[in-house]
């Protein structure tokens, strides 16, 4: 079996638990807007990190998958609901929630996600104290996961964010889940405190170079396999690390093109390949790149704290993925 | 210390618990919008109801504070999407948040409160055991309020809704916090089981009981008192137990009258006096009236399971309030 079979094995288990939990409620338009996104595939990087960091250090990936399967759920309101307020009318390749249903129902289906997360998470079998933990943080992670769409939807009115707000931004909104699958993965397994700190702290490095890769994807990727369009990122305004180190970067006539086109939801295509050009001549498509690279390296460097075994390589090619995928 | 006094004493603490959870966060203007509606008053009905049932179960209602205050978080983030579902610009004589901020915050900042009513419950000073119980039936009632809602959302569609159907609606998206919160309290408290039973089905008759004097005082309300607007909820199209009766039973251009009004955002004051006039003519606001009235006298009989004390007294006092206040 290949490494990504053996993955897929345990993707499957996932699946299976998430298709089983939102089969759930009376209501029927609800039911299918919960479901919209959740079973319209998704790679389930969060539930894979948690069930594979458990899997390394007591051979038991199996017990985590209702608590993955919750991460998974909640990681999916915040796609609903951040699609309401980006106005994406794209995601996974499928038409958004608030387009297929409407405004209000994409809401209510967000909700009814977190809650069903929650629900999932209870399902786990872990000492009840365990729980009471898991679920604290839980709910914390996701608070901050709050904070960090509230950032970045602030930074979409300035012009001068800096590197150190940008990471602070997708700490939470981004790398907090992956720092809670790793890090509970590694709790629910009772690993030791330094396995638990190794391997938070590796879910927050794989994370930050996850979202750091979709950046360079928005501009790289192909359409077919992001289910994004082109350049949606630039055209929505988004202060990725690339418009970041862009907007310190350029100079003059250069920043000025650029900053006419951020944000520029009817720019055309020639226009966002000019963009898109300037990205590249100030480096700062490169610069990104080389970020995410580190962050992926050091990620990596996180799981000396676990002896060698399948799960381990298993880990390893996942944090590879954050870089290697297409979409 | 009158019955009122009494009560006041401990909404203080609930209160002030709400003053220390909400004081979270890195960022302002979240902060700010999670505030908004929850220190704007309220009347604290559920942790009012938890503690009460605690208090005359086991002596020591305290101990439910901090899932009262769970649940009043989790309640105050339901009214912030609501109001961005329902188009409402004022609340509680305040405007609302997504009028005060903006929508996209709004959202953010329900999903936020939603988070932080989970951290408040997992403070809760009970056994572990329990806790894993209670945090699993709030996450199942809170996705049970969503799926309110969105029946909400589709009666206002429909004129040919029943009254058996306005209670499944209202049952989920208003009775169901009532009941996990009398519940719960008697579960904290170490009830029996026909104790348990007797204050879910209590808490259960007076929620319905008060979203149906709700419906009422929208119209028979003073806007200073209820916050609101009088006759809001026939501009909003809202399929109300008095709405539901006078679509049954308005006749010909009594009925094609009415429903002129209902949904109608820009229905005069005089316009809106005379569907008030049809909703008297047809006997609907009086049986509202009566079906209120007869939930609150239910859910007074079942407090028959609490032995005398001063905490039942201000249960019953409580309950009566639902169908005594003004706003």
């Amino acid at each position: 079996m290949s490494m990504m079979e053996k993955l897929g094995t345990r993707k499957t288990e996932i699946d299976r638990e998430l298709e089983v939990a939102l089969a759930v409620g009376d209501n029927e338009t609800l039911r299918a807007a919960m479901k919209h996104y959740p079973l319209a595939g998704g790679k389930r990087m969060r539930p894979l990190l948690s069930y594979l960091v458990a899997d390394a250090i007591s051979g038991n990936g199996r017990i985590t998958v209702p608590f993955g399967a919750g991460l998974e759920l909640l990681h999916n309101f915040t796609l609903v609901h951040d699609d309401i307020m980006d106005k994406s009318d794209m995601r996974r390749g499928i038409v958004s929630v608030h387009k297929k249903f409407d405004t209000p129902t994409a809401i209510i289906a967000g909700d009814a996600l977190f809650a069903l997360g929650f629900e999932e998470i209870c399902k786990l079998e872990v000492d009840d104290v365990l729980l009471r933990i898991i679920l604290n943080d839980t709910a914390v992670a996701v608070r901050e996961v709050a904070e960090g769409q509230q950032m970045d939807m602030e930074f979409e009115k300035r012009n001068d964010v800096q590197v150190r707000e940008y990471l602070s931004m997708i700490d939470k909104k981004t790398a907090r889940l992956y720092f809670t699958a790793a890090r509970v993965g590694a709790i629910i397994a009772k690993g030791t405190i330094d396995q638990i700190k190794a391997m938070g702290d590796c879910g927050y490095l794989m994370g930050v170079g996850f979202q750091i890769w979709d950046d360079v994807l928005d501009l790289e990727g192909v359409e077919e396999k992001t289910g994004k369009p082109v350049g949606g990122d630039i055209r929505e305004g988004k202060r990725t690390l690339i418009a970041v180190h862009a907007m310190t970067n350029l100079k003059g006539e250069d920043r000025k093109s650029f900053l006419s086109v951020l944000g520029n939801q009817r720019a055309s295509r020639k226009t966002m390949q000019e963009a898109t050009d300037l990205l590249h001549k100030s480096g700062s498509v490169s610069y990104a790149k080389n970020f995410a690279l580190e962050y992926i390296r050091e990620a990596k460097e996180k799981t000396s704290v676990l002896k060698g075994s399948e799960a381990k390589d298993l880990i390893l090619e996942l944090i590879d993925f954050a870089i290697r995928r297409e979409g």
